[in-house]
């Protein structure tokens, strides 16, 4: 029996809080061989007391060696199999936008990109022009755009980045990125992976063959490139399969996606730990589960900021009190991933968790760091089972047989 | 290729012996946040010296954060998918008091309840009836009871308990309890989960119209309920699998019923450490695998009696000299689950386990407790595992692959 359709069985409804913190790409690495992490040179005494109270662990977003995304890496601590629940760029992208998406739409991811007299891409992000020219050429897309049957939905995302969405009938997912990944090359077609999708491809060409008539006064931004073309699948919804009401506190249209893809009710906040604290506080008694998501901590190590990282989790360190005042009946605080500032992108390491509640069965463990939550009592396991120990913390799970 | 298979592939008999001790509910919960658990408070010398000298680490039953039944607990032990292999409380409680259960037998959990004159439930154990008077009932139930086809088979358990088995052609399973878990309402009628069994769910519902009926003067004991009622499909057999004689060394029927299951043959034995090594010593020559249930530490667990789990611990250490003596080539001490006497439950937490044998790579582990076995060379794994190592342990499996 897989481990959802287990939980699903098993959930029965309480009066317990929880809470599931995600400082994002939390995990790290030295910067020399024998210097520590940013998570273990960070000064915080909050959370090295609650890892002391809590059991901790490591977890494994994917499987050893694997760099996930933040797709799969947030669907796992969901509780999702990210090796069997696999969900297209395009769709997070889209979902991350605000665009209300049904099933059998397909989305996709859209940087505007430049390309030469020739046809080859010179730049795929399009000098990283502004979010608002971003915004006029989005807007002039929309409108110009005609494909027969087909109604085209496009928002901004930032800068080059934007998302498109096809709806019509018999549309199909299976269809590859016409971004190249690299320049000095022209942008590929989308091409079919299975006979179905054959249709949808025509149509997605169909549209990069319009867009590019009509940016070809637009230079940097005179074509697009689409990557992660997926159709809408809507997840099993936490909130039916774990019997709580859910609710996602996040800034970034990414994580918001997501969670909503999860079934979550996302809140509307204003990005930073103490506005996003301020709104659970708000919804606090309205919800039973609380994803609160913090991006600093993997912007900065995307930045290579080793010390920036350093500072985002002082900074969630100084706010912790202010959580730790809820009094929930469990607390979990990890990663979606690794992004150590020296790799300058996610990694495939595992991510430290601390759990706290008043059954917990407390560890050794007296701070929180990559090499102290080795000797955790939660040992290392797959970022997926999360979910079981927080319900179960909460006393909502049923014994399994009798 | 499933574990069981592989290890029936690779077993190979030779003349070691090995003996599975199951402490059951060993693990445990500190009493307060930086307080130990009954394990770690305990003193067992004995058992300390053991675990020093043996490989030690934490068991997972069935999955992090599923707290297992008594069944799959104990399945998951000696080598089984506890999510593959699911059996009924009927079924385990029917072989548990002996009765000799054929392949499409149905068997439920029987208890005797009260009920007002509206028919609704106001007592779900009968006031703990005397084994007796259940006896007595019983007796008459079976006596009187007439369903065409059918054999009825019941027997009495303990206090209110009792198994009901359901003989005949074209039983099927797939049927829901009577019991309604709670009091002030009426018994539920069973219902066929699927159509195959609508013709069982009638007979049963039978049943219950005519014990109703028998029991009309005997309030406090005036109805049944039934509880996991399950066809019997008897699993592929320990000694066939591991190529070796197996016993079962346990007082209580649920136990029994787990180890017959499993095609162990169920020793006669009384009750208690002492009788139980007695019966060991005696059929020591006999068998290759011992498995022995103590049950005391789970129901201390189960009364939230910390104290008195802390001497149930004790009390086998005492007689760990006793095992020891008879130099067995193996020997692995566990329980199957946890049974924290804060939760007076059952609970989801890992089980400390140490593995003696002369070539276990013995690790720093040098007592024998929830903490300390985080630290051991086990790690951290499936209990499902553990039979693997036993027998590995017993140089019993050839090399995989060449």
């Amino acid at each position: 029996m897989e481990q959802l359709e287990l939980l699903s069985e098993l959930c029965t409804p309480n009066k317990s809080k929880m809470i599931l913190l995600v400082m994002d790409g939390l995990g790290g690495l030295p910067q020399t061989a024998d210097g520590k992490t940013e998570l273990e040179t960070a000064h915080k005494p909050n959370l090295d007391q609650l890892a002391t109270e809590s059991v901790c662990g490591l977890l494994e977003p994917v499987l050893p060696g694997i760099t996930p995304g933040s797709g799969p890496a947030h669907l796992a601590l969901f509780g999702y199999d990210p090796l069997k629940y696999i969900v297209g760029r395009g769709v997070l992208s889209a979902l991350g936008v605000g665009i209300d998406l049904q099933p059998s739409d397909i989305a996709a991811r859209l940087n505007f990109a430049g390309m030469d007299d020739q046809g080859l891409i010179t730049d795929r992000r399009a000098g990283r022009i502004a979010t608002e020219k971003n915004q006029e050429l989005t807007a002039m897309l929309t409108r110009e755009i005609k494909i027969p049957g087909i109604q085209l939905i496009m928002r901004t995302e930032k800068e080059h980045r934007a998302a498109a969405v096809f709806r019509g009938t018999g549309l199909h997912d299976g269809l590859t990125d016409t971004d190249p990944q690299i320049t000095k090359v022209p942008a590929k077609p989308v091409t079919a992976l299975n006979p179905q999708a054959e249709g949808t491809a025509r149509i997605i060409n169909e549209f990069v063959v319009q867009a590019n008539k009509l940016l070809s006064g637009h230079h940097p931004a005179n074509t697009i490139l689409l990557r992660g073309i997926d159709s809408y699948r809507p997840l099993p919804a936490m909130p039916e399969k774990y019997q709580m009401r859910t609710a996602a506190i996040a800034g970034y249209p990414m994580y918001r996606g997501v969670a909503q893809l999860a079934g979550m009710t996302v809140l509307e906040t204003e990005n930073g730990i103490v506005p996003q604290l301020q709104t659970l506080e708000k919804y606090y008694p309205d919800f039973d589960f609380f994803f609160v998501h913090i991006k600093k901590t993997d912007s900065m190590g995307e930045d290579g900021n080793f010390a920036g990282k350093v500072a985002a989790i002082e900074e969630v360190d100084q706010y912790l009190p202010q959580l730790l005042a809820l009094k929930s009946d469990v607390l979990a605080i990890t990663g979606d991933h690794s992004t150590p500032a020296v790799l300058k992108s996610h990694g495939w390491h595992p991510v430290p968790v601390l759990l706290y509640s008043n059954c917990c069965r407390p560890d050794e463990v007296t701070s929180f760091g990559e090499r102290a939550c080795i000797r955790g009592g939660l040992g290392h396991l797959p970022a997926s089972n999360l979910m079981a120990l927080i319900l179960a913390n909460a006393q909502r799970l049923q014994k399994f047989g009798a």
